[in-house]
This record gives C-alpha cells, structure tokens and sequence, in this order.
C-alpha cells in the first residue's frame, strides 16, 4: 500500500545525502523535512564518502556540474553501492552537453542506482544515447500521451532491464518500472512545470520514500511520485487569484507537510501495467 | 509598445543561460518561469560554451564569484557574442572589491552585452571608475532623485555610447538608455530594496525580454525594468499586516507570473528623454 | 535591554559579511535584510579579505565546505579579527564528519569568534571533541531538558572561558553565556526544526546583532536568539490550516521583519544564570 509508504518515512525519518545543485537545493532540504525526513547536502570529494557512510540514501542531481562535484558523485556512488545504500540519480539536461550527457551515462553504468528520476527526453538519451531537450525540460515531441504510452512502456521497461535500475519518468503521465512491472501514474498539474525544481523535489523524495522502504523499492518509488502529483494537486487548490507560480512552490511543499497515509491512498490515480 | 514585449516572451519561451550567484539563482528561475521564459543554470568553465550555443540569450551575474565561474563568463561571453546572442551583464557589488570591479570592467570591455544592469553605484563604477557602493547596495549619496536626473541621464547617455551596450540604471528612478533614447521609469517600491535579489531577477527577466524581442531591444528592456516595478506594486498592494519581506519576494514572483500585456501597458509609468 | 539591542540593528544597519553553505543562503539574506542590516556573500579565497574589511561583521558557516571556501573561512577570519571587527561560527554538522569536526576546532582556535553558534550535539564536539549528532541535527540524547539543565550550563560556561568565546547552543532551551553570565531562553516552537536553515538564519542575525551592539556582545546574542525564537512564536500563530513548513519559513522571515523591540522586550522568555 501507498499509505505505508508514507507513514514509514515519517517513521524512519532516514537520513538523506544529497549532492544536488545549487538551483533548487534549499527547496529539495524543505521538503525532505516535510515528508518526515532530514537531508544533508555535501558536494566536495574530501567529504562525500564519510558523509554518505553516516546517511540511508543518496540523491544525485546533475544539474550543475564542475569537476569537483563530478568527482565526488562517482566517490559517493561507489560508496554507497558498496554499503547497499539506496540510490536515485537525477539526470537533469543530459540531453543538453557533452558533459551532462556522458557524466550521467557513466554514473548509471558505475552506480547501480536504484532508482533513475527524469523526464522523458533525459531517460531517451540514457536509454537511446538521444533524446530532444529544450535545455532541461522535455521536448513536445517526446511527451508521453495517451496514445504513445504502450510504445513508451515498452521503453521504459527495456531500460530498466538494461540498467537493473527502477526507471522513473515524470511527466504529463509518470511510468515507473523495474521493468517488470509498471505503475501508470496520472497525479500532477501543468502547472508544475512552471516552478523550478520540482523534479529535483521529487528525486530527494524518492530517496526518503526508498530508503524509509527498503524492501518494497519500486512501491515505494510509485508512492513518491504519485505523493508528488497529488501535492501539485492540492497545492493548485489552495492557490487564490493573486497566487503565482512562487507561491505554487510554497504550497506544494506545504501539502507534502501535510499529507497523510489516508489522503495518498485515496489521492493516488494509478494503474499497474 | 511594451505590451508586445511582455507577450513576446510568453510566445516565444526562450531559453536563457545563467552564469548567476548562488544567492538569489532560485528566484532568478522561479521569475523567468513566472514571465513565460525558460532558464538553465550552469557556470562550469567545462560546460559553458556548449550550455550558451542552445540557449537564446545568457545573463552574467557577478554576485559570487571564483576562478571557474570567472572563466566560465568570458567563455560564455564570447561564444554568445559570436552566436549573435542577447546577453545581460549584472555587476553586483562592481564597486565592492578590485577583484569585482576588475573582472566587471574586463568583461564589459570584452564581451559587447546588450545591456548591462545595475544600480547608479555599480554603474558609476563601469563608467567612471569610482562610486560609493555599501557592498552590493546604492551609496545613498549616488542615488537619482529628481533634482539630480538630468545629470545621470548624460552620464548613462554617455556610457551608453562609450560601451555600445543599452545601460539600465535601476533605483527609485530607472533610467534605460542607447545613448540616444533614454526611458526615464517611475515604478516600483522602495520595500524592493529589502528583498534580496530583485536586482538579480530583474537581469534575468531583462535577458528574456530581450531575447523574444531582438530587433527591438531599448523597448524590450524598457518593458522588463517596468514590469519588475509594477510587479512590486502589485505585490505591494497584496501584502497582509502580517507579511514581511520574504512573502513580498513571493508575492513579486506571482505577480509577474499573472501580469498581462494590458496590465503592463496600462500600468508602466514613464517618459522618453 | 533587549529592545535596545533590535533597534540598534535598524538604526545602524551593519553589512555582514557571510560565507555561508548554499543550501541556506537566500534565507540568511531575507533575513539579515528583515532586520534591518545588509547581506554581502562572498567565499573565494581571491575576495574575502577586501569583503569582510568593508563590513561591520563576519558571520562563518561550514555547512557545504569545499577546499576553497576552507581557504577563504580562515583569510577571511584572520582579516576580521585583525580589524577587530565581531564575528560568528557556525559549526553545521561539526560531528558530522573528520573535515567538519577538524575544520571548524582550526577554527575556534585560530579565529577568536565573538560568538560560536550551534546546536548542543554540535558544540559538545566543539567543547569536548565529541557529540552524537544525527547528520546536522542535535541527536535526541544530548538534547538539553529541564532534568539535564544544570550540566550543560556548566558544559556552556566552561567552554565559553576555554575559547574566549560566547556559546550560544540553541534548541528547546537556549544557553547563552560568556562563561559568568547565562541567559536560558525559552522562546521558540519545536516546529523550526522541520524548516531548514533556522540555525544558519539565526547565526547570521546574530552577527547583526553584535555588529549594532559592539560594547554589549552578550546581551546583543541573547536578544538576537530571543528576538528568532519569537518570530518563530508569532509565525506559529499565523499559520493556516493548508500552511506547512515552506510557508512557516517564510513567515518567520516575515515576523523578524515586523518585530517591533517593544514587542521583544514583551515577548522574550528568559533567565540569567
């Protein structure tokens, strides 16, 4: 059940290491808080491995890089693999350099994350080597609608043989498999692409969902991400007319702070492929 | 008309490069999102150039400088330039420390920007090579009021012509000129001035606006400086008893998000010198 | 009086010089500015030591080090001192790993802090080279209650006269003390914990504080911790049904914006010991 998954967060409250950028960094410490877990952000190779021996779980986020932080990814992931540390890497515009594109590829090639966290065009060019982003947001062409989402399941669940990582892809629709099984998930607004952030929100929350479950990873990755959407959901709600996308962002961390076991199992819109 | 230039950027979505400190970056997205744009962030010398050649214009903010980032600006400035880009440059603090105002000054000389942005200390600072700045903040003694206009209208006139870059001077009068056409603009709130970052925003939206109207750029930025204002105005006139300066920076983000052409038409209050 | 200390803050309004974690930063900012003072951030090694001259204080927090930023912390710390200008540490995970713990004892002892800043796990490895701290929270078993109360006001002082610096630990109950005098503060809400950065935050108004109230450094960080634990307090009281943790950070921002001293001195819950 979604709702256990929740309520073992709260529980657990496990401790998160995050290597993320420095964009929506304080937004990916707040709602890690909110959903009953606590984060520490460290990015530096003299530090990372003695950090992430200390955590449950390891976020990485590519979304700004420089060669410190690299190194201290690859140092952090082998560590924790080493450990059997939960893992989830966000591989935010890998379609967008050279240097995202092939530091994302050899991370999840070193790695073994447990779980891969992005939108389709950033899945594409780790599954296909291409994918058409408009810098770190998917491009129209690739959005997975109704109508190309068995071809899309197929995709999704071939790369999660190939990598023996869950595949996570958000977006209008979210497929979530260990390919396998596949959840189908229609939480979320549009509105949420209009507030930075929210995906890497989402990978730290993963992390805190997998590592607060460990022996359920892919319910557990299902439960973050429909638990995600469905904040997008209440937050739009509680939105007035004067309200904009930066109230949006506080409000949707707010619901997460919110959110019972209960609300995620009734919230949650879902089938399983 | 600045209507057009507002809604210019909700048509045309541009892509804008961030080279930005890692103080007020999340603001910075959030504003660029709320006017219809999209922004990527990436100040790593390794991925620059690459980062600026898909993006449609590049914003260069010195607030937190090293010696990547540093040479990450000068690679992303001449790329840009080269690409025929718009591009912004924001000397945060120039007048601060020599290592600020020497990395400004060699940048402006370099890098031809569209428009640079900043207060009348940073700007007498570029253009003079002194003023009284208290760290990133105005020295009151340079601020433009009334009775001093005319002679900071030459003198942006003057360095408008000097660096062949459109100079947006902004404070409690904001003076946007090419050296020939100066926009004399009366919105905004001095309550900005306790938000940190609104500078920051203000270059950002500025490389957005000038990206969706590149054949007109002294409108363009005449158009985003006023926005900005009006947005503050607005937001002002939202604020609660109970609000204080960080639900005014959120309320200032809303209302460019929910600002319309007309509003900003009807709303912008200028003169053209 | 307390009240003194808040409104010298607004009558002076000191430029604080912050080299500070960037998980946080933005929130130090607001709040610095909430208060009357100005922020500058700066932490490269090339440009903290002209920053912190042109500043009132210095306000240092190790919450994301990287071999620069070390480099930077202790140029920056040397220049301060030598210019006899107040300064604040903020030991953030101190027990959290070799580089922290080992970073901020160098600091201590070469740096001469006005005030060290942290929570009670943080300030026993500081104190006493140990401390069982969960990440960068306080663990549970070194949490200071009325029944253990007596002791870590012996451990507070006595740490105070080893270092020449005041301790201010924070947490349910706040200690105070320059290793004769101890404020006990009782301000605050349990709920600031689930809000990232209300320690940073704080550290950084300390440094405000002591920079508008230089001949009365104890009373100015008592004042400052007690003017933070109440806007934490009047935050509280104005959250709604839908708030959660994003917004209650900002609220907080925004009650030290309208904090009045009156409203300090009537509000502010503490004895000295």
């Amino acid at each position: 059940m979604l709702k256990d998954c929740l309520e073992n967060v709260r529980k657990a409250s496990p401790l998160i290491h995050n290597i993320t950028n420095y964009v929506t960094v304080n937004d990916v410490a707040n709602i890690l808080l909110a959903a009953g877990a606590s984060p520490i952000m460290c990015d530096f190779s003299g530090d990372v491995e003695e950090i992430t021996a200390i955590c449950d779980g390891l976020n990485i986020n590519i979304g700004t890089l420089n060669d410190d932080t690299i190194r201290a990814m690859f140092l952090a992931g082998r560590r924790s693999r080493q450990l059997g540390h939960v893992s989830v890497l966000d591989p935010v515009g890998a379609g967008a350099s050279v240097l995202r594109r092939e530091t994302s590829l050899k991370l999840v090639k070193e790695s073994a994350f447990t779980v891969i966290r992005g939108n389709i065009s950033e899945i594409k060019v780790l599954a296909l080597g291409q994918g058409g982003a408009k810098g770190v947001d998917a491009s129209v062409e690739d959005a997975i609608q109704e109508d190309n989402l068995d071809a899309a399941i197929d995709l999704v669940k071939s790369f999660a043989r190939n990598s023996g990582s869950i595949i996570a892809v958000t977006g209008a629709i979210d497929l979530i498999s260990d390919g396998t099984k596949t959840y189908v998930i229609r939480n979320g607004r549009p509105e949420m692409a209009r507030v930075t952030g929210t995906g890497c929100q989402l990978s730290g929350l993963t992390a805190a969902y997998l590592a607060a479950n460990n022996d359920n990873p892919l319910e557990a990755a299902a439960a973050a991400v429909s638990a995600m959407g469905l904040a997008g959901e209440i937050a739009w709600q509680n939105m007035q007319s004067i309200d904009g996308n930066s109230t949006y962002r506080n409000r949707i961390i707010d619901a997460i702070s919110n959110l019972s076991g209960d609300e995620l199992e009734e919230g949650a819109r879902y089938e399983i492929r």
